[in-house]
């Protein structure tokens, strides 16, 4: 069996467009680890019926719920008192939690609030979980064979707490062999137009394994999960041939596998070659260095990154010539090359790389339009400059060309 | 009485952590802009029994339910049969819709597959949704009272149909009033220090106004919200005067009002100075120069962004001393100093910032640990740089110390 765990989002911040969930993923693929599965998810408000309701109406036998957020000192914060409701206990309040509060404001030199006290009730039946990370503690309860983990909505808090005390319950309640599961990370291919090529691949497969296609924003992700618990060894092997097949029909479009990010894989064949990079951002504005030293240890491979804005430090730092700034502008096929071979001349790298373009929403000519990009790539073997115009908005445009200019350097280096 | 929409988003990717949000967030924005709210959000599998149970769960009098994602072509996309299952009707093919999605192919020089055909189904009775970034349609449908609006999952196919025929829809059903709303945003002051000084004020507003506070890393977002529809002159008189108190506590911590970024105030600072920045990073990797160039016209005021990894590029774009790197190492005082310094010299710009530190996981020393950065800032009246050993991981770090040497140059454009 599966474990089953439903997560219950509480904040009014989540429904009015405040405010991003980035639980529902964490918990997802940390529950994935020992073959356990979000089944449903529900976002609620502030709202001490509504999430008692909901707590109640989804207690079942050997399911989990991760019930998140609302367990701060201030009035609006109202899920103890909620989950008691759902679960029809009542609170009880707890002299060692409350001493563990003093003991956490004292090491700030500060005294709690009278509101803090709060924060040491919990549903009659709880186990504390402690926080390391904030004042209010966690806590689980068990409800009809369900077992209900209620933790404090901000992620440094709520993170080590689900990796350390709920994780360890949820091993012990469902048992740790994870499923089988695996990502194939594609570049450079639309999912219309990988559909029909893959199609009879993925039916060879659907029998062992759920294949799902996730496009993102330069390719799509192939995901494969094992249908049930079997023979890890034996599904790895078969997914192993599902990869071969995949490779054999996509070539290098096929990046990567697991949760490794395009900027990554590139920065390890440059590792791999012992090759270095160097870049020189237009419309990017940053974009791309930043995505490149997300990675730790780029700093082993990526040189410099220069974010040239205006013209005169596209001369200063890139060695632009001033004549190509006034005869072609700086989007134009001539300033990304000089951008691209400047980088590479002043840092020495073995490739250099560039993006000019306009990003909009202003700035847009006839001849120019928003969305027009130049970007390219700067080797021994000399440039190679590509245009187009992307749609979108600005975060759009700069995303795709980010990507584009990425997948011009990846081409060179897996052809 | 304020609309109440409720979402179901449906996606096995995004309950197994492959895949984070964005849909609630951006329909609790839109759908705010008409004074309505989401009232509740469910995030469900690619499971027909279930999706057919929460949409039929969820329907009441005077609600909308938007559907998101499950419309594709393949068999996994299921979406669509089980609407028409949740409201009780059976799927009808539309051949209008057939010879448009064929249409769409055709534009491409493409025929569609036989599997395309599914999406020309729709529940009975429905109104189709034109998709003009896609090949799946949406629909609407109504049951009991309640509007069912069914939407294909990428944003960029499902955020234009919810601006333009959902909305429509949304406002002639809920009216178009929008409910008064404002968000005060502040920097360097944490949730803890913040509560008991606004305790007063807030309590003096609470009875017209729901007052949320929402930590974000580098401040507190201050969000104030009408408990109900009134005179609208009269709200925004008074949400003035809670402003007035909120600055008269707070002083420049409180940097603006709405959703604009950090980044992009003290862009509008620049601006309206006429004065200009250039940034120096090393950690940062050009996470400083990307959320400056976020903000649309940054080009006015930000000249360039130098992201010098290596010791080498410190030297050749911002003329730091080679003896200075061997003496103190790239990550001290001396070398942020110089590094400030240097890419304002370099540049002209009124103003040079620059960060140098250990992000992590690996890099770290005794002497100089894992989360150790220095942050600078370089003007007419010399450098400032400051220390600090930031906790949390990779990405923490750096975006709290990009933080931190904006909020130095904010604080010196505004005291």
């Amino acid at each position: 069996m599966t474990g089953e765990v439903e997560v219950i989002l509480v904040g009014d911040e989540l429904l009015k467009g405040d405010r991003r969930d980035a639980h529902l993923q964490f918990i997802g693929a940390l529950v994935r680890t020992i073959g356990a599965r979000i089944t449903q998810a529900h976002m609620v408000p502030d709202n001490r019926a509504v999430i008692a309701a909901t707590v109640k109406a989804r207690i079942r036998k050997d399911r989990a719920i991760v019930v998140s957020g609302g367990l701060g000192p201030t009035h609006d914060d109202i899920t103890r008192e909620a989950v008691a409701d759902g679960i029809g206990v009542s609170l009880e309040f707890r002299e060692d939690q409350w001493k563990w509060i003093v003991g956490v404001f004292k090491g700030f030199s500060k005294t709690p609030h009278e509101s803090n006290k709060r924060q040491a009730y919990f549903p009659a039946g709880s186990d504390v979980i402690p926080n390391d990370h904030g004042t209010a503690p966690g806590f689980m309860v068990e409800k009809g064979g369900c077992l209900i983990a209620v933790l404090p909505g901000p992620p440094r808090e709520l993170r080590p707490m689900m990796e350390s005390a709920v994780l360890d319950r949820l091993k012990s309640m469902f048992g740790r062999e994870p499923l089988f599961a695996e990502t194939y990370r594609t570049t450079g291919i639309g999912e219309s137009d990988m559909t029909p090529k893959v199609e009879l691949l993925f039916g060879h497969f659907e029998k062992e394994f759920t294949i799902s296609s996730l496009p993102h924003i330069g390719g799509v992700d192939v995901v494969l999960t094992a249908r049930a618990r079997g023979d890890m060894k034996k599904q790895k092997k078969r997914a192993g041939e599902f990869e071969d097949g995949l490779r054999e029909i996509l070539g290098t479009h096929v990046f990567g596998t697991g949760t490794r990010d395009f900027p990554a894989v590139i920065g390890d064949l440059l590792a791999k070659r012992g090759e270095t990079l160097a870049v020189a951002e237009s419309l990017t504005g940053g974009l791309i260095g930043k995505s490149l030293t997300d990675a730790p240890g780029s700093s082993d491979y990526l040189l410099a990154d220069v974010v040239a804005y205006s013209n005169e430090s596209k001369v200063e730092f890139l060695g632009v010539k001033k004549k190509s700034l006034k005869d072609h502008g700086a989007v134009s096929d001539v300033v990304c090359r000089e951008m691209a071979a400047g980088i590479r001349a002043r840092t020495g790298a073995t490739y250099g790389i560039s993006t000019t373009g306009i990003a909009g929403p202003d700035g847009g000519t006839k001849d120019k339009p928003v969305g027009l990009t130049y970007f390219g790539l700067a080797s021994d073997d000399g440039e190679k400059i590509m245009h187009r115009v992307f749609p979108g908005d600005r975060t759009t445009v700069r995303e795709r060309v980010a990507y584009a200019v990425l997948n011009l350097l990846y081409r060179k280096l897996t052809r």
